[in-house]
């Protein structure tokens, strides 16, 4: 009677905050498919089943991407609405935001569209002025308390109901997609709840961004989607890959840059991307891109381009500030608000800035950036315009950028790391762009008066157009970004997907590497790494060398001095032992050897699974008590006669556990963790167990050894 | 005295034809790194050269870069010369090509350029005549004669001075750069012979592309750099990070695509692809293509462009021909120029060919493809041409387009695998593009005279623009490619950094996938792991899934039956044994084993480095003799007093060499061979020796499964 060699529930899952088994999953998910297989022969009904499971990959794909792609949509029309909603209302339909009020009323040209008398603002519908001090007065306090109210909401939504909607997620999606558990980190609530906050955060103008978050959002449509189908919710290796796929289609909806969302989730996010997944990724990304520009309702795939971030939270854990959430979003949303209220670089919404500042100034444009002093006497086609000098609309422009510039940068690191959905992407971005216009009209300016010194002697004519200020500020908007996030080809993909424009390829990639240059000299870690770090997961980066000369001896369990190791014997220990041993330590599995004395190994048994076969043996088996022999060979060992029932434990013995001897070099051991998603591996020497490293051993070791030598990562 | 504990030449060098192991590259590249480390902190000096260390790789991918694309502007240029050769020649300078030429000649306009007088056709020239049947005849077998003479040197040069410059080389890259030795396969030769072939061969009109042997070129570029530096021509494993940044700075200036490059290696070439490889690859990339566009004198850097393609031999190793390789590229040439000659479709270049197909046509457009019937009521903008009537031209050019097509398809199966450079690139792109581009004039034509179907009713109102043949091409050629390489987002970035349109990137998904799925539904094999395959490299494919339900014991040797391991022990073996096993044996390295009684393993010696070890310590050590006893632990074995001086071979031994147990799954190993790249692992149970596995058996053992059970393939 070997009632174990049917499979008892919960075997095979593992607890939250615990980490993966790769080899596990993966040769779990090929038993699976070759019974499938072996199946699919009997008959045609198990064979369009066999079909059914080879092509679910792909339909959860295309679900993922409709949803993802959805969503981005449906909050980009309500992000628009509410966004208006704090500088007024519009008579026709008060959830028409502004564009689309004066689109519907057919009174107005497209020049006054921002006088259409449908929309009024707040000071106009409620004391019935619309200039004047007291008409602007009533306008900020009205902006202010909108933001209060959304922010307030956002942060209580996500402080009583999904405490794992704050962030971007980012951080916590790499490590999830490195083999950690976290169990409702992707779950339904936080969908929900995510996508509500976010609408209310983006639309309380606070210096965040919704790309982060939207990889979180697609990835939670990932998991919902994985859950529906037994291939990809038992088997947490499998679902992996979904949820890698999944990141690819939230970039790809919150750039409007499907290939870039493939290759940020290929860089930056994800762990194990098997070609598979790459094929399976560009088709989520496509679907998504595909649905939110059908959603898409103002005809402008532009506009959707720009909607940008991530965020970072990594230096509020001391503040004290930080102990009261809510409070903390209420007194950051009123200095926002109150600040950002009178700057008109500050007021639009961030996307809205980056948009202008990337813009050339053509001979029709309006802005204030495009003040330029004309000369009368020129002829010129109205898309060659030559450089000129700077009016005074471009002065004042300067000032308010260089303010913005300041304020931007101080709110965003006090933003980050709020409770509420926050994203890095669009302030990154708006803080490089702003300062690279202001190079970039300064060096247009030198160039106009000063054509004869050497450095634009060569190559800048008097009356030719020499500086595009607006490619500046793409630059400096690539160059920053790169900075905090280290991102390159995925960063210049997505940039160049955004922007539409191939021909500025050069200039983005010399700034992505030497942004990437600049930044790893002052540290190693993008943002992502950094708040892994701070959190504390256990992620184990591919980035990181590894280049001590340490030995598997150095990092092994127990260590001299330390009591032997917590093993099992194959054929001579009672349930009762084995219950104290579990009792007493909190490992997450035993070495099997086959004596005490002669310590040579045959297995490795987990302990969850050892307490689980132990409760189901002692509910459901005859005979089993405890001094009942365990034994986790083939045949039962010889009792003598009166002893009670032995329990064969063989099942949950993996027969192959990973060994590497005592003298394996630590670099190589890593790159066995890393490679192979190792949760531990045995150590040996002659064939003797000597000891254990697990996974936390080995991160523990490697901080330890960066702390040593700070030096040695500069050559890296 | 331990003479060994120095290093003696040619240890850690491996013989032709084998497997490097990378796990031993990496640690000794770690080992190399460690020594710079700790140097730099005794003098400035050394300190200067650890940073010299650190950014030559930088430097490396710097070389790489302006080599190759100098290179490939060069082959552009004499292609471009030697093409136009064939037609006729410059009389201000022969060494003009037709379109320089003209440009040069200030008497004609761009309209009549094909009339310039400096141009003279061989007819012109030779009988001064320029129209009529003598004429027409002349020029036919001058343009014979030319590519006769071309397709002759070519496969000469190849024959006497570099048989590996035959063929696009890139199935002979994957294999390198997976970890076979091929030495002289990226040797100097093979460089300068490849490079003045491809362009005798592209200019001899036959069906093959430059592009696959381009990437062979800059893989060429990258191992003569790297031998220039002791970090990587030391190094297997370092060396081949840098050919895989090579291959993509190829694929960056066949295409003009830096990005599609970086994608392409990632996807398609390489077999270990670190993160910062990514970095290295993207950056050679740019620096490719920034020289090759700075060297492109026709300043219009689409022709560029359109120059793509790579080879496939794969049906000819049966063929009589094969064995005579001169006879065989004669009479392709010939019969190619026959036939290619009178139709205008197979007579012009083919990257010319796919460059029309691929243009809309524009009002001014003088193709006869774009022969219309013209509304003469109509009065639209150039640029917004609706649906018209097709009228003569177009009709022509379909019959033309149709037999270029068969011909195209025919001669190029039998191009490939001639003994010259040749790629399937361009070819490939050709046949899509006539089919789609025919598709689509189909689909206009239809459209146009039946408006009312179902089909178009919906979307096609009469006068407007719905059906761009164009596009229709541009989808077509990348389906068609698709479906010979299965590369998925590299071929949708290279499509659409070719052709500069972001706007296609939906069809361009979509044609992608579907070819993959289509072609995957015959067989899973890209070209060039079929090729791979063909000629028994020893590649073990990432992309392969093994999901056999075999175990390590099922593979490893010795078999039951056979003889048992050879093994050394590790204090008992005197030289002359040695000497005598590794006579008898062409075992690439034999277990070490604490006796033969215990079998306890204690580590693993190559037979290289014995056989090294032993001719030097016979050379140059006192008393070694025959009969001396080689002991590989720390302390000599205690000996008789008479006994000669024994040998201590410890330095050679590994002390960490891979090993699991007999009941590991195969598909573990499959996963450990290819993830940690190794050569070789041994099996144990309960810590003794019972077998060992080689990449080989891993490989044979492959084969056999899929054979087994071809149907399993479908599923994965």
């Amino acid at each position: 009677m070997d009632f174990l060699d049917e499979p008892f529930p919960d075997v095979g899952t593992y607890e939250d905050f615990h980490t993966i088994d790769w080899l596990r999953e993966k040769s779990r998910d090929t038993d699976r498919h070759r019974k499938i297989t072996s199946k699919s022969k009997e008959s045609i009904w198990e064979f369009i089943k066999s079909l059914l499971d080879a092509w679910s990959g792909w339909v959860v794909m295309l679900l993922i991407g409709l949803l993802a792609g959805t969503l981005a949509g449906v909050i980009d029309l309500a992000v628009d609405w509410m966004t208006d909603l704090k500088e007024g209302v519009c008579l026709s339909a008060f959830w028409y935001s502004h564009e689309q009020c004066c689109w519907t009323s057919s009174e107005t040209t497209f020049e006054d569209r921002d006088k259409c008398p449908l929309w009024q603002k707040w000071s106009e519908l409620l004391v019935n002025q619309s200039e004047g001090a007291s008409a602007y007065i009533l306008n900020y306090l009205m902006y202010i308390l909108w933001a209060l109210l959304f922010a307030f909401l956002a942060v209580s939504l996500v402080r009583v109901f999904a405490p794992y909607a704050c962030g971007s997620g980012i951080p916590e999606i790499k490590t999830i997609l490195s083999g950690f558990i976290i169990r409702g980190y992707l779950g339904k609530w936080t969908l929900l709840i995510k996508t509500v906050t976010l609408v209310l955060v983006v639309s309380s103008g606070l210096s965040l961004g919704k790309e982060g978050p939207l990889v979180h959002v697609a990835c939670c449509c990932g998991n919902f989607f994985s859950s529906l189908f037994s291939k990809y919710s038992k088997n947490e290796g499998k679902r992996r890959e979904v949820l890698s796929a999944a990141a690819a289609a939230g970039v790809s909806v919150a750039f409007g840059a499907p290939i870039g969302g493939v290759l940020f989730s290929l860089e930056e996010v994800s762990y194990y991307f098997p070609l598979k997944t790459l094929w399976r990724s560009f088709f989520a990304a496509l679907v998504a891109a595909f649905t939110l520009r059908s959603i898409n309702p103002f005809g402008n795939s532009r506009l959707v381009l720009f909607y940008v971030e991530y965020h970072t939270p990594w230096r509020r854990k001391t503040t004290r500030l930080g102990k009261y959430p809510v409070l903390e979003v209420i007194v950051v949303t009123t200095i926002t608000a109150i600040i950002a209220y009178p700057n008109p670089y500050t007021r639009q919404s961030t996307s809205e800035l980056i948009s202008e500042l990337f813009n050339d100034c053509g001979a029709l444009e309006s802005s204030q950036l495009c003040d330029y002093i004309n000369d009368p006497n020129m002829t010129r086609p109205v898309d060659d315009i030559p450089d000129r000098p700077a009016g005074v609309g471009v002065y004042t422009a300067m000032w308010q950028l260089a303010l913005a510039l300041i304020f931007k940068i101080v709110i965003t690191i006090f933003t980050f790391g709020m409770k509420i959905p926050s994203g890095l992407f669009i302030p990154s971005m708006a803080v490089g762009a702003m300062a690279g216009r202001m190079v970039g009209i300064g060096v247009e300016q030198l160039a106009y008066h000063h054509h004869d010194w050497i450095i634009f002697r060569n190559w800048c004519r008097p009356g030719a157009d020499c500086v595009t200020p607006g490619l500046y500020a793409m630059v400096g908007a690539a160059a920053c970004l790169g900075g905090v996030t280290r991102m390159t080809v995925s960063l210049v993909v997505i940039m160049f997907e955004l922007t539409g424009g191939l021909e500025y390829i050069v200039p983005l990639m010399a700034a992505a590497v030497t942004s990437k240059w600049v930044a790893d000299a002052f540290g190693k870690e993008g943002i992502y790494e950094a708040h892994i770090h701070l959190n504390g997961y256990p992620f184990l980066d591919v980035k990181d060398e590894f280049t001590h000369r340490t030995l598997a001896t150095d990092v092994m369990r127990p260590r001299r001095g330390e009591p032997p190791l917590s093993v099992l014997t194959q054929d001579s220990m009672t349930v009762e032992d084995v219950e104290t041993l579990i009792k007493e330590t909190d490992y997450n599995g035993f070495p099997v050897v086959v004596s005490r004395d002669s310590e040579r190994l045959i297995g490795f048994a987990q302990r969850r699974e050892l307490i689980l076969a132990i409760k189901n043996a002692r509910q459901r088996q005859e005979g089993i008590v405890s001094n009942s022999i365990m034994y986790f060979t083939e045949e039962p060992p010889e009792l003598p006669a009166n002893s009670p029932h032995p329990l064969k434990l063989r099942r949950i013995l993996n027969l192959s556990p990973f060994t590497v001897t005592d003298l394996t070099p630590m670099e190589t051991v890593v790159d066995i963790f890393r490679k192979l998603g190792l949760r531990q591996c045995l150590v040996t020497r002659s064939g003797r167990l000597l000891g254990i490293i697990t996974k936390k051993d080995v991160l523990r070791h490697m901080a330890q050894m960066a702390n040593q030598d700070p030096e040695s990562i500069m050559f890296n």
